[in-house]
This record gives C-alpha cells, sequence and structure tokens, in this order.
C-alpha cells in the first residue's frame, strides 16, 4: 500500500483513561477567571499545551483587526461588595461570575441608588448569577442571584471593590498547523474566553486539546488548523493575519458546548450541505444516533466570522446540549456539575468518527467498467449459489439504548455484507462518485466502503484517483 | 437618501372609510347589466374613475384579435317571460342574470316545446338562477330557478321578450400605465364583463379601482401597468395590440373573488415559484396567515391568455373565495349577501403588502465583508454582553384569531431583534442575495430588512446595487 | 396522417385466450430443467419460437467475456439418492430442484459423514426444497426438505448418483432485433436458467415472448432488442458481442417474477427518474393502482450488468410478488401453485402500457402562441358559456376493487374534460415539453393527449416536431 492510501486510524485508545482525564482537567481549569485577555486565558493555554503541543501567539492591545481593535488587557486580583459596616455580600473568591467581565477597577462606597445599576441579576433564575461582560464599554459591576439581590437592605450604604487592571498589553492565542498531503485544510476552532462556565465552553476547550493530540499522533491526508482564541474578536483577530491562508480552508468545525446533558445537536455550515455537514450527518446515520439539527444562524459563535462573505469557509458544531437552548446557559448553573467528562468524550468520538470520514473520502475507478466482475474466481464470492438473499440489517441500532455509547467504527466491526459493498463500488466505479456518496446512496458505512475499496484495489479492480472529491474550487 | 432608496409607503389609510366606500361601490355598481361590450360596462369604468384615474379603450367590433375577432355590441333595455294571457314570470329589471348574456333580440309567442330550450336552471341548486353567457353561437334564453321552473305549466304558450341589440359598435377597456425608474413593469388585470355577480367578480373591479388610487398616491420604483376588460376577447385584444410591450412584463396579477367568506386563496403562475409567487407567500407568512393553495391551472381567467407561449408573463391570483370552489359560484346567490367589504378591503392589504415587497427588494453588498463589523462602536449594539438570548419570537401570530385582520407592516411595527436582522443582512452581503431571499430563509420581515439595510447603508457598512434582482432576463 | 404519426395502438387482444396460452405454456415449461446451459434451455427457447418469432445464438464454452469465460455446458438425465440396500430417498425425475444445478457427475456409496456435506435444506422452511447452484465451484450435491433430512438414519450408507455431463458445448440465447424509425433503441432482456421455479422466472420467461409477439405485431416508432439468455453469464456475454449497440440503447426493462400474488411491484433504474422510470410510474398513476416502490439495488438481476459503468442503460422492472421478497423465493414452494396466469397477463398490460407511453410520446408546438385559439368556431367547445365548471374526476378509480383488473387506455376510454385537454397541449405549446411531462403535471392520460394533440394538428392548431424527447444524449 502507497504512503497516499494510509488509512487514518484512531488509534487503540483507552476511553476511561481519556475520561478521567477529561475529567481532571475540567476540576482543574473550571475556577481559572478567563476572558477576552489576560493571565487567566495564558494559564488555561498553559495548561493545555501538557496536552497536545500549539504556539502561543500574542497580539499587542490596540492592533487593528478589519473594523475592530483589539482591547487594552484585563486582569483581576480580587473583587467584593460588602455593607459599609463590613459585611461581605459578595466575594470575586467565591466565583468569578460575580464580576461583570473587563470591568473597571474600582473602590466606592455608594447609596443604594448608586449602586443599584452596577448590579445584575436574572429575575426568571432567582437562585443563578448570571454571567454578563463589558469589554468596549467601559463600565463595572457585580452579578449576584435574584433572591440576594432582594434581600439587601436598601437603606445602607456599599462598599464596592474591584481590583482590576485594564492596560496597555496583549490578547493570547493558540495555535497549531499540522501538515497534510491532500492540499485540503480544516479548521478545528474553539473559544476560551469564558470564566467559570462549563458546558459553554470549557468543555470545548478541552475536547480541542484533546482532538489536537490525537489529530498529532495520527496518519492524515489532509491539513488541519487548530486555533484557540477568545471569541469574535480573537477570531476576528486571526483572519486578519491570516487573510490568504484562510480564505483557502476547505471548511471546519467549532467544538462547543459538548459535554452536557440531553440531546446531541448539530448546527449545520451556512452551506447546509456541505461536505462538513455530510460527513457529520453520516457519522449520526452510522452510529443510528438522531442528533437535534440546527440550522445555520448568524447568531451563535465564530462561524459568523469564518463565513463571512470575504472567506466562506463552512463551519459547523457538534454539540451536547447546545448553547441558547439550556436554562442554565450563561449562568452560574452551567457548571461542574450540569456536564459530564463521558459526554465530554462521546462528543470527541464524534469530531473523529467525521474527521475520519474526511480522511477516508476518497474516489475509485472501476478496472472493469464492463460488467460485475467474476469476485468468486478472486476468492471474493460465497460459492454456493443461490441462497436466499438476506436482507440488509438495519444498520441503525436503536436509539434510546445506546444515545450515550458513541462507538468507533473501528470497535464496532464492519457491518452489512461485504458482497453488497463490493457490487455497489464497482457500480459506482465511474469515477465521479466519492465513498462518501456511496455510503449516502447505499447506507453502508464509510469506513467499511474504503477498506472493501482497497481490497478491491489489490486485485486490480478498483484504481485510485488523484484528485480530491468535493475540493475547494 | 437619494430618490432611487425612498421607500414605498402606503400612505397612512383610514381602513373604516374605504370600507364604506368599497361598500357603496358594490351597492352602486352590483345592478349593472355588464357583458363583453355595451353600456353597462361603460357606466361602470365611467365610475370608477371617479375613484383613480384611468384612460378608456374602444375598440371596434370585428377588430382581429390574433385568432379572435371582437364580436358585436350588445345593449339590452329589457326582457321578460309572459303566459299567452299576460301573466309575468320573469323580468330582466328583476335581475339580470335572467337573460342569457349576449341574447339575440326576440318577441315570440311559443308553444313549451319550443320554449324549454330556451330555458336554464340548476336542477342542484333550484333556488338559483344560473348565469349563462352566448357570445359566439347566435342564440337567445332565460335563466331562472328551478323550482320555478318545474312549477310552469306545459300545457300553456308562452311569450319570450328580450328587447336587445347586436350591432356594429365597440368593445370598452380601461387602462392605466404607471410609469416607474426600476426598468421592471407588473400588470394588475382585473375583468368587468360579468352582470349581478358580487364575488366573481364585482369584488375584483372594485379592488382594482381603489389598488390603482393607492398606486398612484405613493411613489414606486416599477412600472405598473393597470387594465381593466372583458374576459377572454379583452385580454386577448389588448395582448394583440400592446405584443411587444407585453412581452416585456416581468409578472403581475388578477384581482378576482376578493370578498368572500372562507379562507384566502392563492392561485399560483405557472411558474410556480416565481418572484410574483414568492411575494405573496411571504406577505401571508408575515401576516401570520394560511392560505389555501392552488397550483397553476390553464381553466380560470385571463392569466392563461398572459402566460401562452408567445408572452409566457407569470400572473398570479390572490382570492378571498376562489372561482369554481364555492357552491354559489356563477349563480345569482353570489350576490351582495354573500360577500362583505370588510374582506375587500383584507384583500386591498394582501395586495399592496405583495406590492410593497416588489417595491423594498434590493440587493445589499457588504463594505465590511471580512467579518461581522463592530456594530458597538456605532452605537448600534446592546453594551452589555452576555444577555441570554432571546429566542426569535414566533413570527406567526395566532392564525384563527386573525385571520380576517390583515394588518399592513407600517401599522404593525418592526418585529424580531433588530441585531438579528443587522447580522444577517451583513452575513448576505454579498451581492447576490436579495432582501426577498434574506426575508426567506431568516423569517425576518422585508420591510424590517429593508429599513435596516437603509440603516446599515447610512453607516456606510452595506452600498446598494444597481441591479434589479430577479429582473425579467 | 402521415406514416410518423401512425400511434402505437394494441391489437383488440383476447384476454381469456391469451391467459389461457399463458396457464397452457407455464404448465408445459415448468417441468423442464433450464441451467447456464444444455438441453433444458434450448427446449425451452424452442417452444417460445412456436409464439414469437426470435434467433437462436449459441456461444461456445471457453469464450471470454470481459472478466468471466462461458462455462462448459451442463446436461444431467437422472439422479437419485438411495439407502445401501435400495430404499429411494430423492429422485431428479420428481422434482429437478433436488439436484444441485451443475453438479458434476457422482456415483458413490456414502457414509451419513461422507454425505452430509452434499446435502441442503432450509430449516426455516422444512418442507420446501431449496434451489441452489454451483455453476463455477465444481462439486455436487443434493436439495431436500428438511424434515426429511431431519428423518434420515446416521447410521446407514447412502448411494448417490448423479447422471450428468459437464463438457465442452455451447451456452444458448434467444435475440429479436425489431427495428424503428425514431432512432431510439430500448431493451426487453428476461432470463432463462432457473429450473422448476414459477415466478422467478418462468412467469417472465413466458411474458418476454408474449410481449415480443405484441410488439412484433404492431405498428412501433422506437426499436426493440428482445433478448432471453442465462442471468448473468448470458448477459455479460451478450454485452461483450453487442458492445456498441448496447452503448447506444436508450433504456430497457428485465420482466420477472410477474404472476405471484400480492401487489404490483417496480423496481427503479438506477437513474430513479429516468424516461423508463417516468413511464411507468404514469402507467400506474393512470391505472389507480400502487405498487410498491423499490429503489435501485445492485442486488437483484441483470440491470446491474446492464447498467455498469459501461454501458449506464437505465433498466428497471415491473413485477408483481418481487424476488426477494416471498417466503417461497428460490423454493420448490415458488411452484405453479403459488402464481395465476392472470396475474401475469396483468403485469403484461402494464408493460404494454409502458411501452404505449413510450411510443406515444411525442412534442408539439404551438401555432397560436399568443393567446388561447378560439376553440368555438372550429367546433371544439361547448357553445353554451357560464356553466359550472366540473371539476376533473379523480383519475385514480378505487384502489382496493381494481389491483387486478390492469385495463388498456384503449378499452378504458378517455377519462377528464377534452377542454382540460386542448388547453393544456396549447399552454405548454413551447416545443419544449413533450406529452409525458404534461400528463405528468396535469394528471391526463398520455393517450387522451396524444389523441387530442393531432386532433389539434388536424386543425393547424398545433405542429409535431421531429426531435425525440428526452433521446439518449
Amino acid at each position: 500500500m502507497q504512503a497516499d492510501t494510509q488509512p487514518f486510524t484512531t488509534r487503540p485508545l483507552n476511553w476511561e483513561q481519556l475520561t478521567r482525564e477529561a475529567a481532571d482537567l475540567l476540576n482543574e481549569l473550571f475556577p481559572l477567571c478567563r476572558s477576552l485577555t489576560g493571565d487567566g486565558v495564558r494559564q488555561t493555554l498553559a495548561r493545555l499545551q501538557q496536552i497536545a503541543a500549539f504556539e502561543l501567539l500574542e497580539i499587542p492591545s490596540g492592533s487593528q483587526a478589519f473594523d475592530w481593535q483589539v482591547p487594552p488587557e484585563w486582569n483581576i486580583h480580587g473583587a467584593y461588595l460588602e455593607t459599609e459596616d463590613g459585611q461581605r455580600l459578595l466575594d470575586f473568591a467565591d466565583n468569578n461570575l460575580h464580576v461583570v467581565n473587563y470591568s473597571l477597577p474600582v473602590d466606592e462606597l455608594l447609596t443604594w441608588e448608586q449602586l443599584r445599576p452596577h448590579l445584575h441579576s436574572l429575575p426568571d433564575l432567582p437562585e443563578a448569577i448570571p454571567y454578563r461582560t463589558s469589554y468596549y464599554t467601559p463600565d463595572w459591576g457585580f452579578c449576584l442571584p435574584h433572591e440576594q439581590l432582594q434581600a439587601m437592605d436598601q437603606g445602607l450604604n456599599y462598599r464596592a471593590v474591584i481590583q482590576a487592571t485594564l492596560a496597555p498589553g496583549s490578547m493570547t492565542l493558540g495555535e497549531s498547523l499540522l501538515p497534510g498531503a491532500s492540499g485540503q485544510e480544516f479548521l478545528l476552532s474553539s473559544y476560551c474566553c469564558h470564566p467559570s462556565l462549563a458546558n459553554d465552553s470549557l468543555s470545548g476547550v478541552v475536547l480541542w486539546a484533546l482532538l489536537l493530540r490525537e489529530l498529532q499522533a495520527n496518519h492524515h491526508r489532509h491539513a488541519y488548523r487548530f486555533v484557540i482564541l477568545p471569541e469574535t474578536i480573537g477570531a476576528i483577530a486571526y483572519l486578519a493575519a491570516n487573510q490568504e491562508a484562510m480564505q483557502r480552508l476547505r471548511g471546519g468545525w467549532i467544538p462547543t458546548t459538548v459535554a452536557g446533558p440531553g440531546p446531541f445537536g448539530y448546527k449545520h455550515t451556512f452551506r447546509g450541505d456541505d461536505l462538513i455537514d455530510r460527513v457529520v450527518l453520516q457519522t449520526f446515520r452510522e452510529q443510528g444516533v438522531e442528533p437535534i439539527l440546527y440550522p445555520f444562524d448568524v447568531n451563535g459563535s465564530d462561524e459568523k466570522q469564518y463565513s463571512a462573505p470575504g472567506f466562506r469557509i463552512p463551519v459547523g458544531t457538534i454539540c451536547k446540549a447546545k448553547y441558547y437552548e439550556y436554562d442554565e446557559y450563561h449562568t452560574s448553573l452551567d457548571n461542574l456539575d450540569f456536564i459530564r467528562p463521558e459526554h465530554l468524550i462521546d462528543s470527541l468520538k464524534l469530531y473523529l468518527l467525521a474527521i475520519e470520514k474526511l480522511e477516508l473520502n476518497r474516489t475509485y475507478i472501476s478496472l472493469a467498467p464492463y460488467s460485475e466482475p467474476m469476485f468468486g474466481k478472486r476468492d471474493l464470492y460465497p460459492s454456493l449459489g443461490g441462497t436466499i438473499k438476506q436482507k440488509a440489517a438495519d444498520l441503525a441500532r436503536p436509539h434510546a439504548e445506546r444515545r450515550y455509547q458513541i462507538r468507533l467504527e473501528t470497535e464496532a466491526g464492519i457491518r452489512g455484507d461485504s458482497l453488497d459493498a463490493m457490487r455497489w463500488l464497482m457500480f459506482y466505479g465511474d469515477g465521479a462518485t466519492s465513498l462518501l456518496q456511496i455510503a449516502e446512496r447505499t447506507g453502508l458505512p464509510v469506513r467499511q466502503l474504503y477498506e472493501t475499496a482497497e481490497r478491491l484495489r489489490q486485485h486490480d479492480l478498483l484504481a485510485l484517483l488523484e484528485e480530491e472529491p468535493e475540493a475547494r474550487p
């Protein structure tokens, strides 16, 4: 077998160990106060670098990025709200959501009327601390449970202290470029700007690092661009700095909110039926799992930047409890109790399986195009004819039982009838139908088609075409 | 704002007054005996000219129009059927449906056997007078309730008198050409040949005149061609006389049967998914009303002439109680009790809203195509980030309550999230996606998209393209 | 009427007589032991030549056909299995399924252990003899009911005798080429290699011969290529010998399993929406019959050879109790009790109706394209206008009552409104819409459209285009 047909194969992985590793990372990184900039991000990325190698980039405050400017760097060392007589009501040390992200430093004694506009709560979710930011409007504030806010004495004065700095510095990004021979490059982008919020999107950050390590350890034909950055300004600054390279990207994903309860979800790319969408949907189909399907929405994460008219990179998101869709979203209830590392690992498997399909998606052309070849003389056919054809077993295994049991194909083994796969491959061997298309039309798994095609190639019945199917035009 | 972006805006209209005006017109015009030709048509058009200005065209009898000839002019002054001893059974003065339209003059004493072939009734609807015509086969006849026919004494002789003239004259048409700068022209064609039939189509005639007045009072980018004419021969003669101009028409509507009870309906153009169809369906969607959808049918009204192979103008019909679909159709039961002026005005609003979408449908191109622009620094963004995204309120308001409460967008106000509209407009700012397409994909109303696009244009974030989207090729 | 518009018309056929004829053929041919080669096939084809004329082709053993070789010729004169003491358990004379098709000659005394690997039965269908073949692996064997196998004494010795010859000879095919003027050629291919199995596919063999006779007796515009051959190797050898001609074929059918109980079925061509598929589906629609729809599957019969990448001939199958889909398939239970000659004749009608649609599918262009012509002056229109339009009667007659009462259009008469047909034909007279397309869009039967179009042609309202709609590119 030549190098260019070496299949993408997930190393035999110890999923239990991976799950424990994910749990440890989640526990360790959850308390850090991340933001658009600052040391919380740097600590997070430094820890991830122990998982998988990537470069750090620092973009100075004030740098122009298209319509935007990188903001000053924000760091925070402590914050609290007390009554005038020293009764502490809120402390940043307890939960970094208590402080509006990017708050100006403050140390003031205020009346209730002066303080009130700086307090944020959620009347509909009275026990939760909301997550609030004020990146581009200089302001400060505290976030607290609504029931706590209602209990405050409006006749008192309050001391508000935020020990923060907002000063020229830099914004920190991580990047790892994995070269590939196919000429096609894919993006994996995650955002690291959220403080103590578990599903959105510490789960995505951890998955990103584990996925990067897996790709680094594996032979792959395509190039992959892994980036981790603050949402919006990070993606925009990265696009601005890599404009030409980004315009060549074939597609990608933004892993986020990957470890919550409830069903899997998939947010489509803006194309809706791009190669990116199709490998994901084929993955779900092969797993017998029905995700909630979300159409592309310009609201969301950085897919809106990557898919802007000047770039138009199709970017999707596989998730588990999608942002916006659960009540705990952007509150202190999106914590380590809300998510499970097992879910994160299941999502990791889905990303690996989707990438596997990108890797295995080749086009073959028949060397025996004028009728079905004689499989029998090559020992590829059952010798006794006339047996009643077994109907292909339903590929979709029961849904309810296995929703959280995502299995890699290499674990699940080959399904269906190998003669079926041979026949379909010879039939579609017109040099214009990719393995993914054959899988979509026949219900046969991509990996089985790939392995069968390679076997037929060894028998000189198929030849592999050089062109990449569905390459970026 | 330059002239060419001046929006189409319905004048603040007094709908109660309009409804009273429609009621008066219906009452006044209903008794007139209209036909393909003759003074009934001329009186009708003269009354409508008091509502809105349009030209009268007289096409002489015998004029050739493609495969057809304009028939002689028919006028009728009276008619009755009596027993030989003078007992009057039917009188044209009571209901002009009693006489077969285009009957030859007659004054004869007839036996029952001689008379019977000239009598028309509806056994299945025994109390109704049917509507019958004999335009091209010289004949005469009376129409009467079946129960009355059955009560007639077959032993008597009857005197049949029809005081009609069928002689060289002319066929009368109305026409108003409203110029527009866009280079696109649309057709509004109504037929005025039906005698005392209220929904089909005195309602369409009245709507046509009110719509014409509204378009005349408004700034509009497109040209509009309003014609009112007898069905079939009128449309064919008009096409023959205006062949070149008609082949340039982009599309249009035939308002008819617009004031009956029951649900709204829409008969599609022959293309099925033309711009004409899409603005209508988008209108119904924005109003939260589900019309009965009728596919194009070569049976019907003059859309079959306008859409003939030599012209292929896509023509649709918004209606309320569509012709063919109600039992009272083409009988004396399709009278002023059957319809309501409120329904007519609701239909008028729907036509106005569909035309508004034609007017507002522009294409913009992003001047900040490489990522979402920073709305915040332009004061276009809420300053405090992190708030839980409100799910877009369902645009479709409850169906049952509001079926007859069609509201103009300018009354209903802007719905949804203005940030949504800005983001989608910037995202689709590729210079190839029209506002109508964005509305169809996002569920946002066209008017909101238009107004938001204009705001973004004022901030130099979008530019307006010159080309008309979906222009006639 | 010129020769090229002479319609395809099924001769007035005596269906009762045809049904008796089919019954006789089924009875006569069922007992013959057909195989890939040998005298059973020759006797079968000789009998069919008494029904319709066709040529015999003999392809010598060892001939190369693409990846395959024609096998030696197999003939069998007798076979039995006895206990050592002469008690006969199985005899080829009772049922030729008892012997594995293509068994080597054998005459041996065997222990139970030696015999057992040569015995085949169906544990799930214990009373049935399975059908087994060993064409390309030299072997021998007996097939028997599982209950009989279980009753055998494992302590005895058995004598196995198969008096067969496997020697150089030839493979026998039948072929009839029916020329046509249209430049389009269609394939009707049936397989004659199955021994005593009634539905699969003696029924197809008999239908093939009756259909050939019908086409030979009729005027037809298209060319038809009728071939009857052993499955797989026969089709491959035929393709190899006629490569160029086969690549020009427009499409075709493989009649098989056409006389079983249960509903009609249709297996699509690999294109799914080819002309071949569309005339079949239109036939079912006009008959008001809902078949079970099977997508193309590379498993099945010779469509996989004809549709291979080097030929890509779209080939479908109308069937009644499709192969694979009934329990009796490929067992002794697929016998003359399983099928009914009436079903075979109904299937024959469906094939004739589908072919009729190919024959009548023409494209006309309007000679009066600028509006509807005046039908009245040509006596083509009801003279009294204004009548309430009759809704087109539902073409689909009740399903349950008539599932087995397939009627030719010429028997069923014209349905629907003739004015409808005239209007639609004039409307679609753009020279780009075939009668089949008009039928699909309007629900009007193809034959009615054809006859109406010819009437309009006689009135100089339509002209017939020379080009064949949907010709093979």
